[in-house]
């Protein structure tokens, strides 16, 4: 695989294709993340990317982030400046100066908010995050394996107010996070679980900026080649996490059943077959898929990534994209071994969603 | 007048009884206050009480003042040492020590809770406070007409999480204090307003602490005399700043509608005269007594005080436990001349209550 050295311009489409898919139904659509990492590398400079094992021990390493509603990042369209605030103010919290922003989630919206930072602070970001994936809470990431708090957490917002959050449980500060975010309009910038070098090389999933460029290359590819779904599923297979990938369905959405509930999007996606004559597939989400069954049968289930795309182009679909009538293939693909470990399960497993099924990896589910 | 040098034990009784007629209605009884306090005089000693004209013009002046529903306080009983860390955590943040604790309100609990801060860090109380009373929003301050921001503010609760709020304005910081605050279980303990001495005492209102003490002493001395209302009336036309007083009406409470809005206790009490064939009275409150009118004539307005009084033994009554029946005296009395000046009444005037009336001082209302 290749890794990157800079983040140019040229990598924003790509790696924000790859993390749409890598979003597993939510993140956000990365259109206005895209935009922003853009303009301020364009303004500041393509930032460089840092691999984990290059990392100091005692390196000081901030998160960025946006927490809140897609749709809602979207219309404010923070102007980037909030973005680094958030750094900053922690920065100020913490008496000492951030060496490199690791990115915590890589799905969505979300794989290019750290870029936007690192290129407005001049710092490198780092070829990592905190699940491989997209979650919907702030504590599901691997550095809570590691016992590592989230806060001291700086939230800002584009009037350049800020919020610094201090908790003895991560479950605590993602409960106030929130309803700040919610008063800051549904959206707000934040920076959190700051750590040091060796806590990165324990804890975080490697090379997974590299990895979502990678998938967004080979759906690229793959129109002008043979397939997108296949090139996709190809490169899937060479990566050391999604490596165990099947197209769980090839269908169209029969039936949609969504709502906002604690300020997240949760529902049902029904889907028949196009062809042949196989039971249909029920596909659960809160902002992210989380299980996926068949006939009753379970055929992938969190943490492993369900992923949506259009079945001709291969494009990535958010669930809050998905519409009646659609056409789109349905791809679990195995997560990092890290994020399958019992100790990850207690945080991010099927049952902390409410759902009463013990994880199975997707390798062992037909 | 008698001005306090420490707050002893003894003391507590008289200036809790003062500040909950100082708080118009509102800022909760302060019974669990002055338990607190009570016990962290014992444990720590009595608090020197430092007069504004003492201070020195650089000393470094924080507030300490508890936010939320006053029952909720009471159900939560923080343990003192959550009102002392949020002292301790906005010294963290300016990385500077507190020289003296300033009261923000005089009314009810507030009164009580900057008390057992003192105690707490050893540090001397300031004989003043922002407004001589209490109001329900956390920039109504005479503070705010100096400009003197509301922010940084530290929350914390009784798990010794804590919150730093930074805003362009203090309404904003109001707004994201009472977020909080409601995720905090409806109350929490706040430092906010830091400010030099000079500041101090260019905008306090001076000698509260002292008033408070004074207004209890008054009652508890009418009790064991002539009269306890003749009394209190007797003290304040002593004052500097409530000497317009009178009993605006005798009566029992014959109707009473009240709400739970935006976290508030908003409502109507409607009063009949207990002797003669005078026109009932009605009183709007918002947790303080707003405005006091009698047959459509306005009788005394918002920010000078409007409190009730139990008829036979004077002991003040805040709207939260004023019940139907309950016989009352309301007494009405001018504030300090700082409340009532032009920019005061922008930040607290009638208007800011949502009443249709401009600001006529008590002494001009037959």
């Amino acid at each position: 695989m290749t890794k990157l050295k800079y983040i140019k311009s040229e990598n924003l489409e790509d790696i924000a294709r790859g993390a749409a898919f890598l979003g597993a139904g939510g993140g956000g659509y990365p259109l206005i993340g895209r935009l922003l990492a853009k303009q301020a590398i364009e303004e500041f400079g393509p930032p460089k990317v840092i691999q984990v094992d290059d990392l100091d021990d005692d390196a000081n390493i901030f998160s960025s982030a946006m927490l809140g509603a897609p749709s809602i990042m979207l219309e404010k369209a923070a102007g980037g400046d909030d973005i680094a605030y958030a750094v900053e103010i922690l920065e100020k919290r913490l008496g000492c100066r951030a060496d490199a922003i690791l990115p915590m989630e890589m799905g969505g919206i979300n794989s290019m908010v750290p870029i936007v930072a690192a290129a407005r602070l001049g710092l490198p970001i780092i070829d990592a995050d905190g699940m491989g994936r997209a979650f919907p809470e702030l504590d599901m990431v691997t550095f809570t394996i590691g016992g590592i708090s989230a806060t001291p957490m700086a939230l800002t917002n584009e009037h350049l107010d800020s919020i610094i959050i201090e908790t003895k449980t991560s479950k605590k500060a993602e409960q106030f996070a929130r309803v700040v975010t919610t008063e800051m309009g549904a959206a707000s910038c934040i920076s959190c679980y700051p750590m040091k070098g060796r806590q990165v090389k324990e804890y975080a999933v490697k090379e997974t900026l590299s990895l979502a460029m990678g998938i967004g290359q080979s759906i690229q590819q793959g129109r002008e080649g043979m397939n997108p779904v296949d090139s996709l599923l190809a490169y899937l297979r060479s990566t050391p996490y999604y490596n165990q990938c099947k197209v769980l369905f090839d269908g169209k959405v029969t039936d949609l059943k969504r709502e906002i509930s604690h300020g997240w999007s949760v529902g049902h996606c029904f889907l028949e077959a196009i062809e042949g004559d196989q039971p249909h597939m029920e596909i659960m989400f809160q902002n992210e898929y989380l299980v996926a069954r068949q006939d009753g049968k379970i055929r992938a289930i969190v943490p492993d990534l369900i992923c949506t795309v259009d079945r001709e182009t291969g494009e990535p679909i958010p669930a809050e994209q998905i519409r009646y009538g659609q056409r789109i293939k349905v791809i679990g693909t195995s997560a990092a071994p890290i994020m399958r470990s019992p100790e990850a399960l207690k945080i991010f497993g099927p049952r902390l969603f409410g759902i009463d099924a013990d994880f199975t990896p997707i390798e062992e589910l037909d």
